[in-house]
């Protein structure tokens, strides 16, 4: 194991419970040894799987010590079998820890609307706490795994002061992939009120097959600093990537800082704090960008980048609408610089822009002017772009100072056959 | 000929103008003896093609002699030529019928982006007028398809007073269909101010490969009712199918009334009028689930209904949310009754209920009762019905007494061959 992988505090362990029929790691348990600042962000959905309800009751504390993740089966539209079953995962973790019951988290993906095997989770959760270390990690990022092909790792390392920190991050995601996710507090302050939250006032959606994602850090974070640092953190990196448009019941993505690197608590402003968020984007953009690449059958991952549009919010609009399209996600399956599609995709966003003025270009090449395609050389040049893996696809839309980015990927023969198949 | 399909007074034809590269028929001709009253239906695009703009332009004299439509080029995202083109094709036809050229519409479907072959298509339009008859129509309906497998025809036939008369229709539309259309007036008001018509405050798109839909009767119509009764029709049957979500740009419907029944004008109100209503819908119904059941590769015809929503508009959120989603038509090819995908899609649609309290049917199987899984016995009835090509889903939120019913088609693997690699 890479030492950069190393972060001081935290211990792992990934282990098979016998959850998923291929007896393949399913239970991932993660410690910190001391309780750590926790902030999270959760899925928008109004079906929120009874492990994220949980959740995001305990996070209120503000604290946490562990997090126990199973896959497999995500305990969602599970009833109130399932938020039992979420309560006792947690029970059985913190007792084994010695903690307090609001000091874990608790997650689950897989299949929905099936009852958790209860009996093998219980009886496997002291086994995960035997099996912690620092080198579980691997072992840990395989076991949140569903259709995902490989784990997802990314890291980094900073100062604040004379103080090394380092940044962990694991995550999981494939299928049912358009986060949308809220930071917890907005998210209670919504649901109290009983509004649907984020749902309605957001772009069109995007979508994984949940999302989890796990960043853990020693750096010594001053609380309100951890709050904000993630929220734009997340806005500009989960929140930012698309495989099929459909937000998950269980999507969650935590942030755990528990101090052990022993620098003065980094405050919002400021060279560190600058720094640290450079590194944290970093790293959940890295974790985004692979799921994106591991997006079910997916063998593109194209950046959508606008600009031009009347403003911002036209500019998310153009983006999410294109990088949803059916038909412009199979082109880029068929390495088809079908641009057509795009400036339609566009034009049917809601945005207001004309597309008699809209250039297009795919990669370097300049395939529309002026919403004029740009003749067959140019064509057979984007062709020859579409090849590689990566790709950026921008519309300027001449319309203003307005801008959007994200990243999408293909529609393949592949994503129809597992998903039509996925649960038999 | 069936006798049926004869309406007084249209004659059509459909020939082989050289547009496609599969010399297949591609221009088609529809003409009314006696100009007819018309209203339109369009797309709601910023990117509406330059036949759509001239269309509208022309339709504004209330009157049509005749319909030019070519399939194979959309004469979409052509600019300055596009229009000009457009232009060509209803001065010639308008010429060789000697009729007014505000008196033509024109409607283009097929590639986006490329020009239209005007020499050839300038030196048929002669030969398609010397070609009309009352039997042309199948010619006709032929003509106008692109990716559909077969022409898609509904006919009617009513009383006025002692009057017979008939309604006959014909379409085109596999994919890039989920149209949202506008009555030609209320479009033309929103375009006129700025702003972007329905576009922003309609649901989610749903979607076609452009629709195109033409309507003829010999009834006598008061122009009054002409446009409720389409207005109405159009909202219950043609905005209510969606094969990939994608609106075109090319989205046109249209109803021609020429009289000759000999019925007195048929007005607002009475039986006459509910009874032509019953037939215009009965036809546009029968034409919309064809496009449905001949969606690029679709293997099923699905009609999503949402009942005890809180209200109407919550109802349609989630059934075109239901209706769009990836995983939801992915899990009808694989025919799975996988309702826990249908639950994630209405919890994220922004409508307002509680997942805990809905019921989902599968045909007449109750697959979940408040929330939960009725069990594998149940999941197997389910799995029976999903045998059959058609089917419906229903789900119950008991929020409310709202209500909405749409139609879908699945997402399949021909699907995504045929649209990676349809312009090469």
């Amino acid at each position: 194991m890479p030492q950069s992988l190393l972060v001081k505090g935290f211990r792992f362990s990934g282990i098979a419970a016998g959850i998923k029929q291929s007896k393949s790691l399913d239970l991932a348990l993660i410690y910190s040894e001391v309780p750590a600042r926790v902030v999270g962000s959760f899925t928008t959905s109004r079906a929120q799987a009874a492990p994220v309800q949980l959740s995001l009751k305990n996070i209120r504390s503000g604290l946490c010590s562990a997090v126990i993740v199973n896959s497999g089966n995500a305990n969602a539209c599970s009833g109130a079998r399932g938020m039992k079953d979420a309560r006792s995962m947690v029970r059985a973790t913190a007792r084994a820890l010695q903690v307090p019951e609001e000091w874990v988290q608790v997650c689950s993906t897989g299949k929905i609307g099936v009852p958790l095997p209860m009996g093998r989770i219980l009886k496997k959760i002291p086994e995960a706490v035997g099996a912690l270390s620092p080198a579980g990690f691997l072992q840990s990022a395989k076991a949140i795994l569903t259709t995902d092909i490989s784990e997802k790792i990314a890291s980094a390392e900073g100062r604040a002061g004379n103080k090394k920190y380092r940044i962990l991050g694991f995550a999981k995601g494939a299928g049912m992939i358009e986060p949308n996710m809220k930071a917890s507090a907005a998210l209670r302050a919504t649901r109290a009120a009983g509004i649907s939250s984020g749902a309605r006032k957001r772009a069109p959606a995007v979508g994984h097959a949940t999302m989890l994602a796990y960043i853990l850090t020693d750096a010594a974070l001053d609380r309100s600093f951890l709050k904000s640092a993630f929220r734009e953190a997340v806005e500009e990196t989960f929140n930012r990537v698309s495989v099929d448009g459909d937000m998950s019941t269980n999507d969650t993505a935590l942030l755990l800082a528990n101090g052990l690197a022993g620098n003065a608590p980094i405050r919002s402003g400021g060279r560190d704090a600058r720094e640290f968020l450079r590194h944290l984007k970093a790293v959940m953009k890295s974790l985004a960008l692979q799921m994106v690449v591991d997006g079910e059958g997916a063998t593109k991952c194209v950046r959508i980048e606008i600009r031009g549009a009347k403003t911002d919010s036209d500019a998310r609009k153009m983006a999410y609408t294109i990088a949803n399209s059916l038909l412009v996600k199979t082109s880029f399956f068929g390495q088809d610089p079908n641009w057509g599609r795009v400036l339609a995709a566009a034009a049917r966003s809601g945005a207001l822009f004309d597309p008699d003025r809209a250039d297009i270009f795919y990669g370097p090449v300049c395939v529309a002017r002026r919403g004029v395609s740009t003749g067959p050389l140019k064509d057979a040049q984007a062709k020859k772009a579409m090849k590689k893996r990566d790709l950026t696809v921008i519309l300027d839309a001449h319309a203003g100072k307005g801008r959007f980015w994200m990243y999408t990927s293909d529609l393949t023969l592949d994503y129809v056959k597992l998903n039509s198949c996925y649960r038999t």
